[in-house]
């Protein structure tokens, strides 16, 4: 939106990092790639003959094709955009998605949090035993020997068994001497396995995000997580945000069941990955655990999604769903399940349970809030009136979308600033400490807190040039420098200062930086502002609701990935939590995947969740009386008095 | 076996009629099926431009392919086999497959037998309920809204939902004003239809037989059969008797998912050709419900069955399965179930244990004995040691196999015979009163008795040239002929009777016909014998056993389609039932489909039967300790005068 009046230049989107580059002449894909500060593998030297540097270019068919690429690439590649960035112009609006594989570096993505001590209580049970061969005097069906060795042996009774267990278990028994180990869940069979494997048992519990994946393998007997992987939700090519994802999967049959399949395969080749790591065999994954938001619930187990599209966006189930794995194509143990969270509400997703559950906000005395920042922030009041979520939409902003310089939590990102209230000059920290490339949720949060204490920007989200720490851009527009200039003891050279503010006719101090280096401008901070105002008003009406005030918080969790990288003082400093000591406020990263692996390892804690979901409110903020009057008053940010 | 000393000729078994045609010399394929009394199709009279008088040219591909069937046939029928009759030479042994549409008639299958009065009482409730619509102050999801509809308007609780259901029940809600009717079975709806439907619900019964599948669509609130249809199970592709199904299943994974294959696809084309011809959608089939012998069972799951091939022949599963339909590929509503009732043994299928539950043998006081028999005949008695089941190898002779002039009931098959103590002359009745083809297996029963009756064979099963009512085959060997020569008052002409008396230095009385037509021979006798001692021992040992004799027995129910077509005094006449009085016999028909019907349209029956089943014993013949002096002593047939 902001760089409507730049329509000389065009726009490149950089997937799934989620950066932006603007240029304003035509520049070789590669090249422009990496002047942004990405790091893209390369081998050839931009030859087109190493094939590291592939790109996807996203939207219609119609992209030039090089004569080296339509040598190097398949039909079918070339025909869904796979491209070789050196051999590509970027020179119009376009959308590339960058495979991990084309990276030199990962993406940071956060995939467990704290996790609080687990009692494990699987869902399922192990029995070794042997028995008696089959013979013309003792002629048993294989299903009713182990029927009756469990009983007699183990006293348990096997009501059923999985029928794709029935498939191999007659030659398992035969190739293993009539000794087996078979699990045993509510009743039914569903795995057998030759000789004694009673000492082993997995499980795979999983968060679904929009952009992230996160993938725990977890030792089932013991609890502990012997493997874990976070990969992007491949989704992605399929649109950035849950809207989008909508609507592409309402378009037709066919997409929602391509959008459903990706995931489906994404999930199986880590799965696949990660039991190759641990030397175990995905036929002894017993079970999976699955949350995500609503749409990320639906699109997973292939349920229609319109209606989350469309008002009042309500979700088509809201009970726990256990399903055969296989039934929507999850490769772990043939006779093994999925089990899936309820959702709460269209906008509160399974996730949010999970994150409810582990924090374990629910079995404690007192008020206690639970926010998890995204595109839709969901937050939970756990009050004496029991369990309450609301779902605001704080829009992507803290995901580094509709900032300029945004970008998602990548190397190269700023993720801390501090500004100097003397000099106005920035300290900032990237991540892995690369040359920064541009800036990310937490960045941002805290340039917004730093720019308001340094009175750079007022209460209302004002630019005060007064302050002689601004200079403009390219555009004329104002800006906040967070790089400093080549020379180290300006934010921008002193002859263009000069010159510029001549020419414009504008006080001293109040600079055009022509370098194009990463800034604050005023269309980001609104960005912000309205973000920070979704989040606040939706505590405030939670407390209104409840009859409490902030005062009387006793606790408030930040979960997710962003949650866990932002300075909590900073959450204050901008207003979002006003009155609240740091010391109340407690991170806990990825409490949804933590959640997960809960319900997977403990069946008192997946009756715990469903028992919490029965029972949890979901309060629709556009309806509350007092909605237009909280978001009225939550735009402002703290007067610089309050900053601590 | 008898045809070793005819090598000269060649053998065309046609199939699935069962019929063998022995031809001297090469003739057209067309010619030799018409000749042998079978009415095939043909529009064009032999041109190969109808394509009618399709066939399939069974075992390897190598068979020649006319210039007229190269440009009729598509690639993939030509492939499988395919060709025309009428442009084939049969100038080797060969089996010929006849596809019921290229028969000017169909089969004679009987698929239902005597149904008991059966009170419904449905695994399944409907429910009709409109609910509100979801609107910004009610964001219930659309499972939640039915889910408390239930609740509130019918009492019930609706635990889970079928998540295929879930996949369209959103749109039946918006397209229906939000009215619906939910179909429940055991707390979870399988089914979500738009408006009223609770006055319709319907359901599919099969038994699922080697050579034959009987279909019943059934409406599950009247308890009604509203369409039923019999089809040859086209496995037959694959080997004509369980054991040839067993060993192609066993071969590789790809043959045994083809074997499962075509007997889904035929069930499910006959499926949806009741439910046409009923002008219902198969999608408002809730439940199916299929019985067969343990291969069939284990074929229809898709289930191993090598074990049931290799001694001691034992079922993989006793227990019954209920699974999703569409698991397996059975097209009724998507969330619907296919009930299998439990196998006994692996040899004692659940076809067995729907006669035992349709003959409600398990109710009655006294001694009962149920007999299906078959290529096995499954053997049931119900004493006051509770019920028990044996199986005993009675081979196929029943079934018209062995047998030199026999084939299955299909029209112009013998299928009643008496024969004239005094002048020795038979009379015969064939199906359909149609020209003489064959014999099937009432027919050869019939003339087994017969000839004992009119000591044309002793008991032992000897031919008695003496009586003077023999003839001689092409080979010399004694035959009874069971169609009087064309001269009408003679077997055979005159003329013949001296010339090969005097040339054979033969006594009169014993005449060589020379004409071919439908006999009996030794060969014949023996397999019959056989079969019937096979029988009987079974029932011997049944009886020894429970500690009680042929005379305690109240009543002997005989099942299965051919049960139904002998003449039961003609069973006892062999000797198969010594002792018994014919009031005591009943023949039921085709009991398993009746059983099959009972469990779907009744829990109240289907508990039943699994309760029977758990109790039901297999007692396996050949250790049992007498089993040899049993058979030695039951290859006897009574003296004549015990005939009646």
């Amino acid at each position: 939106m902001e760089n409507k009046e730049e329509n000389k230049n065009f726009t490149i989107n950089l997937e799934p990092i989620g950066k932006r580059i603007v240029l304003d002449s035509p520049k070789n894909g590669m090249e422009a790639i990496v002047d942004s500060g990405i790091g893209l593998k390369s081998v050839c030297g931009g030859k087109g003959t190493c094939g590291k540097c592939r790109i996807v270019v996203m939207g219609d068919g119609s992209q030039r094709i090089s004569e080296t690429e339509k040598k190097a690439l398949g039909k079918e590649e070339l025909k869904h955009g796979v491209r070789f960035a050196c051999q590509q112009v970027f020179d119009r609006d376009m959308t590339i998605y960058i495979p991990a594989s084309s990276l030199t570096e990962e993406q940071k993505l956060q995939i467990t949090g704290e996790e609080t001590a687990m009692r494990v209580d699987p869902v399922f049970n192990k029995y070794c035993l042997k028995v008696k061969p089959p013979s013309l005097s003792d002629m048993k069906a294989d299903f009713s020997r182990i029927r009756d060795g469990l009983k007699e042996k183990h006293n348990v009774i096997a009501d059923s068994i999985d029928y794709s267990v029935l498939k191999y278990m007659p030659g398992i028994l035969r190739q293993h001497s009539w000794e087996a180990t078979v699990c045993l869940r509510n009743g039914e069979v569903i795995l057998a396995e030759g000789g004694d494997r009673t000492s082993e048992a997995y499980g795979i519990a999983i968060d679904l995000g929009t952009t992230k994946i996160a993938v725990l393998l977890v030792d089932l007997l013991s609890g502990k997580t012997i493997g874990k992987k976070g990969v992007m939700n491949p989704q992605i090519h399929f649109g950035e945000d849950v809207m989008s994802r909508i609507n592409y999967a309402m378009q037709n049959p066919e997409d929602a069941k391509k959008i459903q399949a990706v995931v489906i395969e994404q999930i199986n080749k880590t799965v696949q990955e990660l039991a190759e790591k641990s030397g175990i065999s995905t036929d002894s994954i017993i079970e999976m655990t699955v949350v995500g938001n609503t749409a990320m619930h639906h699109i997973f187990l292939g349920l229609p999604v319109k209606q989350l599209g469309l008002a009042p966006f309500v979700a088509l189930t809201d009970i726990p769903h256990l399903i055969k794995a296989r039934e929507i194509g999850i490769n772990i143990t043939p006779g093994g399940y999925v089990y899936m969270l309820p959702v709460i509400a269209g906008f509160v997703g399974s996730d949010h349970m999970a994150m409810i559950l582990a924090t374990g906000i629910d079995d404690m005395d007192g008020n206690f809030l639970g926010i998890d920042i995204g595109t839709n922030t969901e937050i939970v009041l756990k009050s004496k009136n029991g369990i309450e979520s609301v779902s605001t939409a704080s829009g992507p902003a803290f995901e580094g979308a509709h900032i300029k310089y945004g970008m998602r939590a990548a190397p190269g990102a700023i993720e801390r600033v501090v500004i100097d209230p003397e000099s106005c000059r920035p300290g900032i920290q990237t991540i892995n400490d690369k040359k920064p490339v541009g800036i990310c949720g937490s960045g941002i949060l805290d340039a917004i807190a730093e720019l308001l204490k340094a009175k750079i920007i007022n209460n209302r989200g004002k630019f005060q040039p007064e302050r002689g720490c601004l200079c403009r851009d390219e555009n004329g527009k104002l800006q906040y420098m967070l790089e400093p200039c080549a020379y180290e003891d300006r934010h921008c050279r002193k002859e263009d200062i000069m010159e510029q503010a001549a020419e414009d006719n504008q006080e001293a101090g109040l600079l055009t930086c022509l370098e194009g280096r990463i800034s604050i401008n005023q269309t980001d901070i609104v960005e912000i502002q309205l973000a920070k105002s979704a989040i606040r008003t939706g505590i405030d009406v939670l407390l209104e609701n409840a009859g409490i005030g902030f005062k009387d918080i006793d606790r408030i969790i930040i979960a997710g990935a962003f949650g866990s990288y932002i300075d909590p003082k900073n959450v204050v400093n901008i207003g979002m939590f006003p009155d609240v000591s740091i010391e109340k406020i407690v991170q806990v990263g990825n409490a949804a995947a933590v959640g997960a692996k809960m319900v997977l390892i403990s069946s008192a804690l997946r009756n715990k969740a469903e028992y919490i979901s029965s029972r949890a409110k979901y309060l629709e903020l556009t309806v509350f009386p007092t909605f237009a009057d909280h978001f009225a008053k939550s735009t402002l940010f703290p007067e610089p008095s309050e900053i601590i």
